[in-house]
């Protein structure tokens, strides 16, 4: 048994099939993705990785099977599935993620491409593992696929304590600890034992603190807003294909995009943090309804609109429009006096968050500061906002 | 300069009035209050004192004066308030507040009485302080005042982290840090400055969170009505006075206990933690209207009847009625959009936790585990709860 | 399986006999003994217990037998050893050590006299655990004994870190996590398995900076003295038995001390910090031999002595000479190159930390600041101190 | 005044040339140059970059001006270079460090040439700080350049509480808050004020600890003569001039060595973590004294030599020599007794640090497994290990 430090659960003891699928290449590649993207342009200290996150949601899987008294191989493909859950992560994580949907039509939690004749798939063989049955957990599928993925997942308690651990917030403190003790089985579905209505709150509040000061601030949407304009063109412009895209690293696609003439100067401002500023920054009832429906051919349009109008370059105006607010954890079950209830039937909390939720909510689009006015009234009379 | 260290701010610098107050015998009875009472019944750990926690909150005091440019004798005056704060509180902090306030007249932030011709009145003039200035302020009266008391005073700042840092228990990291830094005085009242909506939304879900897992534990909550049944008792059987009883420690008023006949019983049940079961644990809308107003004469009239009913000892019935829930903090006064709005109309989240405090509370009826089943019939009746 | 918050160790787990152990007095008697007894003179945040520290010993026993596939009713035996090795500390812990040595013979974990019918005894052999086989590890006899008192015994490994924890002072890190992962039996003999040289002298050094920084703080030192003292002279003057005193808790020492004549002002001082000062703080070399031999009546009769020549009462000499430096974990166990060697012999940096440990011994003589410049006088002339 | 959140000291306040400099290309650099180069292959979470440290050395030595009472242009100045004073360092720190002095004949502190018609010289001069003078601050020349760089600078008592936090090994945990406060100057020196011997031990401790645990760990040793390797190859076999190569990212490097054909292997063992194992680790003693001496052609030759013998590529043997061991903070000054004092005359652990540091130095020999036996038995003849 090799235990290995971790800066958020101590000692994270590996054997098994998860000794040996840190091995392979797709695995030490997320030692080169970063967990939070574009957020250490405003928290310096959030340098950790997409390894290190993936050892502790393995680390909370294997605490959460044990005292749910799952064991033998059902077990062990949730330990690989729930090491191997950010496989499918593009340069950049969540970032890319629209631009791999569009091009490649697949979600980062569809990874059964990446387990087909692969090292990955050979790994799991060599233990008596489907890979489909571990790419099918990853996807959330089944009743154990609820841990990996799902409102109760082990995915979040990893990460909220490991962000707060890394930038220094202390909004993201959920209690993994108790939580991996309380999940139960009913009916096949993944609850949380009586008496745990606060511990349900508490990974809604803290994903609502930290969305708000961490993972949506400003900076790093402006930040990620050019990343993803500039890989889009990256995509355009050169004849890199969309799979080599999806398995590059971070530093892959910083140096891909200062070596793409069209996006060199993306690049260089990423590179050294001069980055766009705020032309609009609109709440949800301010913005016109289509543009919430918008596709992605829609919103470069808009851009293109807006850019005419202030007379500057295309690649002048960024526009970043969020999907409408969605809370999905509010379906979390709970048990309340003996039966089984849905989070929202239960918290009157989770209402507000909701409604803080769209409250937060916001449009922005982004321009150098050279043409920032220009830009700001030509959005202004394009879309009409107040 | 002198530095002391402290397990939650690291070093808190003392010096002026504070140094020579720490010395007096009022300052120095609070390393003999503990900070949560009967709380480490549930969480070991929870051990500190309202001395440790009134050094954080003049630390924090300090700081927030630093940046709100607050400087001289009146700043002075704020430390000295911010270090004495808590020197009004009695044996076991607010466990023991309702009987000093019935027997005294008087609640626990006033403390005047404590400053005429007082240790602590000699050191305040020594320094050119006026003792009913420094009483004012812990009072939280005038525009200084509201950092002493008040929806954004340093003392809750200081006690969320230090009871999360000692109990273990992640929910109460709100972020000093940034708070002493954003707040803001407009036309003399304390605000917090534009962006921080989340920042004052984190105070309030903070304390909601501590409220359900740690400040109302339902063993924290047994024990401590417990103890002030039992202190009732005490100044009914014996010739102690209010006033002598306001100025006891913890463990002055367990050894009165211990030696006062009809009190041993309850002295014996705490020191070994015998506690009381739950014969009722009601939630708001199942409780008679009347019980919620009731003095706490009624409720003794309650207690009675219910152990005749139930053909108990009187002292088998405790009957623990928390006040209709409240939320001050909602009135916190935020920046938003460059004027000066209330959190509650700013935040949808506050009705939210307003909802769920509601949802939260519960009357609580208490008898020894020989007496449960009686009481439980006995009081079902009397109150009519299902 | 019960699980307790702990501020350390996350959740501690309970069950079997520990869960019982719990709930009897002797155990609940902790809560009322700090683990640092006077240190919180001087760290304010100290005011933790060894209630709590109790627990944490037994949780990493409970992992140091899990790693070390020790199972069964021994392993339950050590577990309980474990929880209750420190029911046999007095009032204010090591403080009252040397006086319980003297008066009834027996040391701090010689716990047999506790064992004799006693509730203890009941649920120890309720759970078919012999009380002599469990008084016997907590005395650390045996293989098994060894894990709870001796050189690489869980409880210093717990309480190096929970000090740190509670005081803030950052140098008690070792990483116990490690430590209960590498230790082995090797011919019955417990040890640190091939390449924890580090581990080991992580040990040692954190003990050694936490001596000098936290345990023997002079404040700590003085006050600690003075409460030996006034201990006693209440043996003396009152009827109080050394067996009774012996099972006080740390408030029933203060309250005995207040109320018994000759020593209410040692209470008085004690519980507003207005503590002796200095007279003497003598390097070891600086020392009469025959000082470091002697016994108990020998250093009284210098306090007489002194306070003689020096004209002031005699309660006003405490002489606080502690005993030759010495440092039992140099013999820890560790594999190197595959055989078992003793950490002197690889440690160079043992025979540093005993040299260090030399140099910071000192002996304190303290007295009133009223009569602080006369006592010095005299102790420099009666034992020649330069 | 702007506030940066820091997850090791909380925030950090930047305002005048530190803001302008944040902004500058050499420092937004240092967020692509890991503070702990290959360390992150055995502890994951040590992700953290130079941009990260760099703010906290600014941060300690704001700190320690202020308790210094040093203030205007002189503090500016040293801020300044507090927060520059690694910009010299190459891809991945300390790992190139020796190639880049073979090359340039320049220490990483050594920073005039960044200095001059730069970027970074127009911020300093626009602030009316000379560049000559913080460079020369960087190098530790001067009164103050002692904070920046010597024996009780302000950069080592953030690495070590850093690396602690980010590997989550516990051992480097110094106490930065006492150290800034405790900071004197006598005659210029830069010294500990009285009662500080411990403190000054703690600084060595911790960094004994931390070398044995994480900076010298056997794999990251490895992986970093590997990449140390590979450099020297890429700098001879491309027209990557020395210069350029000094300017690089830690991902530029890693690129670069992929895309040159004779390092390719390297690169992809490097990305994959499929490093070569140990052929020799041998203690002090064991290795020849012209080792010892043996400058990098010399070691070059050993190397083909082995490589002959053992009838294999030369790219498979590795040789890693440090040099003789040395601890420079032992001529620390603290003051003892009202004089100033050496450290190691004053601390007998001294002594013993050097010693462990001398029983745990290795020369290492690494080869790729395959190789592995053919070079351990050539490497054990060429240099007569045993």
């Amino acid at each position: 048994m090799n235990a290995i430090k971790d800066a958020v659960h101590d000692y994270v003891e590996v054997d098994g099939v998860v000794q040996d699928l840190l091995d392979t290449a797709a695995m030490q590649r997320l030692r080169y993705v970063k967990q939070l993207s574009t957020v250490r342009l405003v928290y310096p200290s959030a340098s950790h990785t997409r390894f290190e996150h993936s050892l502790g949601v393995y680390h909370l899987a294997r605490q959460a099977l044990t005292h749910l008294g799952v064991e033998g191989a059902r077990a062990e493909a949730v330990r690989a599935a729930a090491l191997l859950h950010d496989v499918g992560h593009g340069p950049y994580g969540h970032q890319t993620e629209r631009i791999i949907e569009r091009h490649l039509g697949r979600h980062h939690d569809d990874v059964h491409h990446l387990f087909e004749d692969s090292e990955l798939a050979a790994v799991l063989e060599s233990h008596g593992l489907a890979p489909e049955v571990v790419a099918n957990l990853i996807a959330g599928e089944g009743k154990l696929g609820q841990l990996v993925s799902g409102d109760l997942d082990v995915d979040r308690m990893d990460y909220l304590v490991r962000d707060a651990h890394h930038t220094g917030v202390p909004y993201g403190t959920v209690d993994p600890g108790r939580l991996v003790r309380v999940l139960r089985f009913v009916d096949d579905a993944l609850v949380l034992e009586e008496g745990n209505v606060a511990t349900a709150e508490s990974l809604l509040v803290a994903r609502a603190l930290m969305n708000a000061t961490v993972y949506r601030h400003h900076v790093s949407r402006i930040a990620g807003s050019m990343l993803e304009r500039a890989s889009e063109t990256l995509l355009e412009e050169t004849d890199l294909t969309a799979e080599r895209f999806a398995r590059m690293t971070d530093a892959d696609l910083l140096s891909a995009l200062r070596e793409c003439q069209p996006t060199t100067d993306f690049a260089a401002r990423l590179a050294e943090r001069r980055l766009y500023k705020r032309a609009a920054w609109a709440e949800l009832e301010a913005v016109p309804e289509w543009l919430l429906e918008a596709d992605h051919d829609e919103v470069r349009e808009l851009e293109d609109d807006v850019a005419d109008r202030a007379d500057v370059d295309s690649r002048s105006v960024v526009v970043d429009c969020p999907g409408r607010p969605s809370m999905p954890e509010t379906e979390t079950r709970v048990v309340v006096g003996g039966s089984v209830r849905r989070l929202h039937e239960q918290s009157p909390l989770v209402q507000g968050l909701q409604a803080a939720q769209r409250a937060q909510w916001r449009l922005g689009v982004y321009a150098p500061e050279a043409d920032l006015e220009a830009v700001e009234r030509a959005v202004s009379s394009v879309l009409a906002l107040e």
